[in-house]
């Protein structure tokens, strides 16, 4: 008994992560996806993808990776992948977060959902580099769905997303990257990005 | 290329499970929470619990299927647990929309979702019966933390919970249903409960 109170007090933390608004609208929906949802969303399309990896994958890894990776976010927020200006800092503050909410858990459950966190944010290792690939892909495959939402609404260029998302796409899950870009070509053909 | 757009059509399916809302209120938001959001956070109680499952469990085989067992609710709704009419219609009705959503993936990544997803049904499994404690769990647990807001709301009696929710919690996760029973005597001490 001892030992469950904390895992509860954890999970009841992680409540906290419905509430981290992102830039994206789930489609047919007014309001803004949340990082939990999100999380839920990429670890299925792990599963669905995993085949394509650019290496073989632990796709069980790269699964939970994605279910744990955002949960900084309860201290820190979400931003949007575009922002650059004082990416240093939101990152500590994140890693601050996620080392709080994670300390909540026992040692034994704790230290494995740690290594986990650092291991996606490293991005060395091929289930890693998956795991970013799915993260950033996906909001980009919700925008092309949706007339470009959260484009259009945070004035996003089309080369930025080839900048800011191409590389660890391509890294991590190089068919998706040639699918995504063949999409974005066609989205900025429509008109669905700011120009300069 | 063939390969990818009816995995990116199947991820967008799974989007619609955003809008799925349940009973349960997140902690400290106003909403309902939803299916999507709900499938993220027993799998991360089931990470953090597994090593109290009644049998040794592959906790990432049980995150796999808490992960795809809500996805026939995109065509069905949630239902409350508590709810006794129409049972045998709304299995069905969700089993068939499983079937559909799944069936919009390839086969080589259909049939493993699709064995997933009955074997959570069939709570057979040491894995299927510790994914099917956590999915029970989770709410009571919310409902623990939030003054009994979704019993309130829908009129629940404690002893309906106890008849519901116990022997699932018991088979899959012994230690996390003492653990219950003392919080839900509790609560039902608090007057949490509607009584009869």
């Amino acid at each position: 008994m001892a030992d469950l109170q904390p895992i509860v007090g954890f999970v009841l933390e992680l409540d906290k992560l419905k509430g981290v608004t992102r830039r994206t609208q789930p489609l047919g929906l007014t309001r803004y996806e949340n990082s939990a949802e999100h999380s839920w969303q990429i670890a299925m399309l792990a599963l669905s993808l995993a085949h394509l990896a650019e290496s073989p994958v632990n796709v069980d890894h790269v699964v939970r990776m994605l279910l744990v990776h955002d949960v900084g976010e309860i201290d820190a927020g979400d931003t949007i992948v575009y922002e650059e200006n004082g990416k240093a800092e939101r990152k500590a503050r994140e890693r601050a977060g996620a080392m709080r909410v994670l300390g909540l858990l026992p040692e034994p459950q704790r230290a494995p959902l740690v290594a986990l966190w650092e291991e996606f944010e490293a991005e060395v290792t091929p289930e890693s580099r998956f795991a970013n690939a799915v993260d950033r892909a996906m909001p980009v495959l919700l925008n092309l769905a949706n007339n470009g939402q959260s484009w259009r609404e945070n004035g996003i260029r089309h080369e930025q997303v080839v900048k800011r998302v191409g590389p660890q796409v391509r890294a991590g899950c190089p068919a998706l990257w040639s699918y995504l870009e063949n999409e974005l070509a066609a989205a900025q053909a429509r008109g669905w990005f700011v120009s300069l």
